[in-house]
């Protein structure tokens, strides 16, 4: 198809495919004359793939690159292409907690990691997004909010291992691949999708007509 | 303290701070002359409130501003509150998947909140979220990632439930209200960093120097 029809069919904007194209996220379509090009399914499932990062999981556009660039090597491990899927939902952080708040946190965190047994990279940027978090949350006085952790890392497991169980199920290595980054992505926004729906059930049950005095 | 040591204390420079300021998201502060103006501790912990918001959950700068003057309200029932919390960090989406695709994930996600009994606000952002990465799921081919919903609700209303405890745990109305709104909001960076945490893990273990062949 050509690109009027590929925008048509996959809702995307004609500039913001050539933009794509333009950034290496789309492969180029195969040419027909010097001044046209062709584009076939894949590409179709390529655009869509790029979209749902960008608009459903909110990845930065460069992410998206660095995700795709994993998902297509051949060579790259398994594991490798995972951190780039986790990197590109976890951006760097910056630090304005105390250093008081940030010790506890990693003293907090670190011992969450010793006694479930995990194995986690020191540099992992999801380690520390976490302490960031929890130390943020002391230096708020909100340090109560952080005593059920190990309870949360319970629950968080449960899913976790349910996700992996649901990505290994394809049959050919490539497929899982790709369900280990897209899962790893887009599950991200169905858990936090989950959480507010659940929360706002409890809170409509709860709060709904009071205001704070009636709390 | 003047603006300089705020932004010391803070680690917030000083353009930031006047930003903040313009916009209102800042109380001003007590001026000691006309040129010159003296910021107290609820300036500290307003501005650190506003970067945990901006840096540790990416909130954009006017969502930060709906949440804060919905904690600053005395009038705003608490539901209407937390309602803000959620929309700062359910971003609108844009709508690329097929319509048989979004047609099967409204019918799964209903059925869901049929059998859960949520009480549910039918415009809720995150309504509307989870049924398009569903959608986008079955658009591309990742069906059976969305298999397991049920089970994942199960695990997320356990630690939602005790999140919910643990923000109501406050003695005072005004600080159940800002508990539950940054409980609402930091929370989810704890729960998305648990998350890849675990998943790490689990990959760490299974796939650390697998290439796609050996997976």
């Amino acid at each position: 198809m050509r690109i009027a029809e590929l925008s048509r069919v996959s809702g995307v904007p004609v500039p913001t495919i050539k933009y794509y194209l333009r950034e290496n996220l789309l492969p180029p379509g195969e040419l027909t004359s010097p001044n046209q090009a062709s584009y076939g399914e894949a590409h179709l499932r390529r655009l869509r793939l790029i979209r749902a990062l960008v608009d459903l999981a909110q990845v930065p556009v460069a992410r998206v690159k660095d995700v795709l660039e994993g998902l297509d090597s051949e060579t790259m491990p398994l594991h490798d292409k995972i951190g780039r899927a986790h990197r590109a939902i976890t951006p760097q952080r910056q630090l304005t907690s105390t250093s008081a708040a940030r010790e506890a946190a990693t003293a907090q965190v670190t011992a969450l990691i010793n006694t479930r047994g995990w194995s986690i990279d020191p540099e992992a940027p999801a380690l520390t997004t976490l302490i960031e978090t929890l130390a943020a949350l002391r230096t708020l006085d909100q340090e109560h909010l952080t005593d059920s952790l190990d309870s949360y890392a319970d629950a968080v497991e449960k899913f976790t291992e349910l996700e992996v169980a649901a990505v290994t199920s394809r049959p050919a290595p490539d497929e899982i691949a790709e369900s280990v980054v897209i899962g790893t992505i887009l599950g991200e926004t169905i858990i936090a999708s989950l959480r507010l729906l659940a929360q706002e059930s409890i809170s409509a049950k709860r709060w709904k007509a009071l205001t704070d005095d009636q709390a």
